[in-house]
Formats: structure tokens, C-alpha cells, sequence
């Protein structure tokens, strides 16, 4: 990777150009962060995780017809992804309630989803990511009608495949976040990053409510053994990818 | 009003029964509340103002044929209405960008909007009063699909009585908060209050962004002459409801 500018660097990854326009190096950081950002730590060996575990979700999701920004992995904790214009837009995922869903409507933590709830936030730190209805959604014009509709089943599809991959796995996807962005012709592609910072993920052989989490809540609520974590969501995603 | 039970005190009205079980007396207080009740005070004469207000506002409905749950006024602080379940649901009509929408999304105050946006934000005060988007609201099983297309259409007819109404006052109806019920029928009306504690009213002949605050607002924010601000608007309703 020659002559590689710094384009952006967020919470755990870093953006830099490359000899072609329409293409970006996507490099992993250790970095931690949660609750936008006043909790700050260190999850040692992060970077290369996550790049491993996005890399085999990419391919999985690009074999099952999802457009994603991914190219290939170029190094332990880097990947070559397409450069896209980002829809500030975070698409959350829900199979199960958990996190802010519980915080804000009171429904228990572990309640399993009659069916699975796409939502919107605005991707927006100084506001705190708030929580977008369609209406706000096109208020703000971040996106169309059309566009919301596109998102939403593209994420129903993700989820779709991902959850049966994880359960494959022994791992419930409890829910996740995405990203979405235009490629230079225009099309809307999958990019940001899947992996435990971004996906709650529980241990499908455990029942204790904390022994059984394998993500970035481990961080987030100091529950120890986040590295551990992260390790064994990569070994069981690669040995079931393998097969 | 013989033999009253106090049936439900909230922070600004107090539920009696009645010797019908179908109707309760709901009595305005003084008392003011401000972000989920962490502000407190008094405003003198609150309650005979708004009780006049809603009065005047609930019987101008009633002609247009919006079903409320306004029978009569009984005393200058009091009014008999029919007692309903209520939808724990706050329906909000905006016209003009203020408050939480501001806030959560970074729309400037003032901003008019290009078509009216109304929202459903739960009615839980442990919770916050949170947003709700229309799938936490079915998850939720706060109301069904058809309840909430129902609320929506009446909360945009009212808004256009109310919106045409103020301007005949000289106000600016910049938003307000409905709460609606069902009645021994099991029809859904309107009820709660309609009043300078559940509308931003901006005088139209004032530009000044804090001169022309006649509502809340004025308490909320300690903008001082409060009890003439809700005066104002009592003047102003009466007169033009008298024509």
C-alpha cells in the first residue's frame, strides 16, 4: 500500500486513500470505545480480529448476493474496501431486546421478537445517535422513501443470512448495526465494519445472561474476559466458514 | 358535586368520581411541571385559566365534530368529562420546529416544517416519555395499526381547527400534545387538556424569539411573566370565539 493518506479516522478504524480513487484502506484499531465515547479502553488484538471475522461476513454476505464496500484482506488488520459516500444513517437489527431498546421502552432484556425490527438512528456523535421515526428520517432527508425501504430490506436479508450463519455457529445473533453507503455508480452497498463491536452476540451452549455474551458488552459493562470473547466468536466463525 | 372520590391526581389535574360512573370532574391546579417534574412552581391562577381555555377549545371541536370528552364546565376550575381509558400514548402535532425535535435532531428552532409531523412518544414517566417509532408502538401493543392511523387522522384535523382557530387569535400554533381515550362505548376521543401547558403559542405580533413565547415554554425556561402570557391567550380565545 503505497502513498496511503489518512481520510478519516473514527472510534475503531482508520481510512486511507489508496492509488485509486474509488478504492480506501480500511485499517482495524484496538481501541474501545462505548456509550458515544465516554468509556475509552483497549481491546488488545481487536484490530486483527475484527478484520478477520468482517472479512469471512463480507464473503459470506457477497456469496448470498449482498453488495458490500469489500474487496480482500491486505494485511492482519487491514482490508481494501470501495470508497462510498455514507448514508449517516445506523440500521439496527433486532432479533432480541436488548440495550437501548430495553433502556428506552421498559419491554425485558431477552424478550425474543415476534419478528425481526429494523430501526434507523441518526449517526450523529454531538446529538447521541438519536433514535430516527421514518418521518424524522425524511425530515432530515437522509433518506427517500424508496431509499428507507431499499435499506430495510437489505437489512432483513443480512440478517436473514447472518442469523442462520451465527446459529450454525452456536452463537444467537441477538441484533446488530449497519452501515450503508453509494458506491461511485450510484448503488447502495453494505460497508462500516461486522464484528462483536458491532453485533450482541450470545453463546448459544451458556444460559447465564453474562457468561453467554461474546461481543463488545463484555467492554462495555466491565465484564472481563473481552478478548476471550472476541477470540471465540473469530475461531467458531472461520471453522464454520471452512466447512 | 357530591360525594368525590379523588380518583387519579397527575401534576396538573386532579380526577374526581361522580355520582355517574360514566363521567368524572377533572380540576385544574396551579401546580407546574417541567422536564418530567424536575422542575417545579406555581403559576397563579393556572388552573381556572386553562380549564376556561379548554373549555372554550374543547366546544369549538365539538362543533367541528371531533368527539372529546368534554361534557361541561362546572365550576371556574373544574369540568365534567366522560371517563375514558386512556391511550398511554402523547400524540404531538408539529408545525413549527421546537423543543425535543430540535433537541434529538438538530433542526433549528423556528423551523417551519413543510407539512405537519405528527408523533407518538410513550406515556411513562419512569421512562422519560420517549419516542416512539410506529413499531415500538405495535411492539409495545400500545394501540393497533388501525388505532394508530385513527390518532394520526384526528390529530391532523385538530391541528387544522386549532392551527386556523389561534390565527384568528393573532398565535402561531407551533405544536401541542394530545392525549386521546376510549370512551364506555369503547369510541375513541379526545381528552386530557388542551391549554398554554400542552401548545407552544407564539404571538404573531411579536418577532422577538422570546417576547413572543405565550405558553409553557415561559415557565420552562424562566422567561418570567407567565400568568400574563396564559392570560393573553384566555383573552384572546374568548374573544374570538364570542364573534
Amino acid at each position: 500500500m503505497a502513498a496511503m493518506e489518512k481520510l478519516y479516522e473514527g472510534k475503531a478504524k482508520i481510512l486511507y486513500t489508496t492509488e485509486d480513487p474509488e478504492v480506501v484502506v480500511s485499517q482495524f484499531k484496538d481501541d474501545a470505545t462505548a456509550f458515544n465515547a465516554l468509556k475509552r479502553g483497549t481491546i488488545v488484538g481487536k484490530g486483527q480480529m475484527n478484520c478477520a471475522i468482517g472479512t469471512a461476513l463480507f464473503n459470506l454476505l457477497e456469496s448470498k448476493g449482498i453488495p458490500t464496500h469489500f474487496i480482500e484482506q491486505t494485511s492482519p488488520n487491514e482490508m481494501r474496501v470501495k470508497r462510498v459516500q455514507i448514508v449517516p444513517v445506523e440500521v439496527v437489527v433486532r432479533n432480541i431486546a436488548a440495550g437501548s431498546l430495553c433502556k428506552q421502552t421498559g419491554i425485558p432484556q431477552g424478550t425474543v421478537l415476534k419478528q425481526p425490527l429494523v430501526e434507523f438512528f441518526y449517526k450523529n456523535d454531538e446529538l447521541g445517535d438519536p433514535l430516527l421515526t421514518r418521518d424524522r428520517l425524511l425530515l432530515l432527508e437522509l433518506a427517500t422513501p424508496e431509499q428507507i425501504e431499499q435499506l430495510r430490506t437489505m437489512a432483513l436479508e443480512i440478517n436473514q443470512i447472518l442469523s442462520e450463519f451465527f446459529h450454525q455457529c452456536q452463537i444467537i445473533l441477538v441484533d446488530f448495526k449497519l452501515e450503508f453507503g453509494f458506491d461511485g455508480k450510484g448503488n447502495l452497498i453494505l460497508a462500516d465494519e461486522i464484528s462483536p463491536d458491532t453485533c450482541r452476540l450470545w453463546d448459544e451452549s451458556q444460559s447465564d445472561p453474562t457468561a453467554r455474551i461474546l461481543d463488545k458488552d463484555r467492554f462495555r459493562q466491565d465484564l472481563g474476559n473481552v478478548e476471550n470473547a472476541y477470540q471465540q466468536v473469530l475461531e467458531r466463525v472461520l471453522s464454520h466458514l471452512s466447512i
